[in-house]
């Protein structure tokens, strides 16, 4: 998700309180379209492939049609692929994404970045 | 938050990995900015008096000047207010919030709201 100087940003698509598409979800994706499988994805992203799973299976079951399929035999070791449907959900998100990062960039986040010190003030002891 | 149809938006202003602002700290700040006191604001929202002042602690330890000022005597019954640079972050956090909202709404937002389901369509039995 985009970084703004001390601006973290995050924006989620819930159905009902299941995020359909986020920072995470979206990674996944892509790490699918490069890898080609769900368990390769997972490696990549440092993700068990039972979590990995866990996130396709909620994507596909949050919009009308499957964002990922999976090769007949289907198995850990199975190979998978975005939908089209999965590469224009995506690129929706990752637009949306954008449009966040470029409306941020301002003169509120100049205030807030300005008034931000270097580093915390440490605690004080309270008598 | 803004929360516009299906998407929920989130900003946090991180000083290393401690969030400055966000959406629980400013909606803090306002309350006490209404009650006057950190122990009437924490119970408007449900919080506890102890985890409204860590909040209020870490806001005052991560800007350059304090946001809340505690009237001297300063135990859990006495006196607080937002200081003006207290006013002024709060201000300037709450309008990054509601330009992040107006650049959200167009059409990548429908693109995705238009795909998402009605409801999670059930898991399916594996065989």
């Amino acid at each position: 998700m985009p970084t703004i100087g001390p601006l973290k940003l995050k924006a989620q698509i819930l159905l009902d309180a299941v995020p359909a598409m986020g920072p995470g979800k979206a990674d996944l994706l892509e790490a699918i379209d490069r890898a080609g499988s769900i368990s390769a994805a997972g490696r990549d992203l440092g993700m068990s492939y039972r979590r990995a799973w866990v996130l396709v299976d909620e994507m596909n079951r949050c919009w009308r049609e499957r964002l990922v399929e999976t090769q007949s035999g289907g198995g850990a070791g199975g190979g998978a692929k975005l939908t089209d449907q999965g590469h224009r959900i995506l690129r929706a998100y990752r637009s949306l994404e954008a449009k966040l990062a470029k409306a941020a960039a301002g003169d509120d986040l100049e205030i807030l970045t300005a008034l931000l010190r270097e580093d915390m003030a440490p605690a004080v002891e309270r008598a």
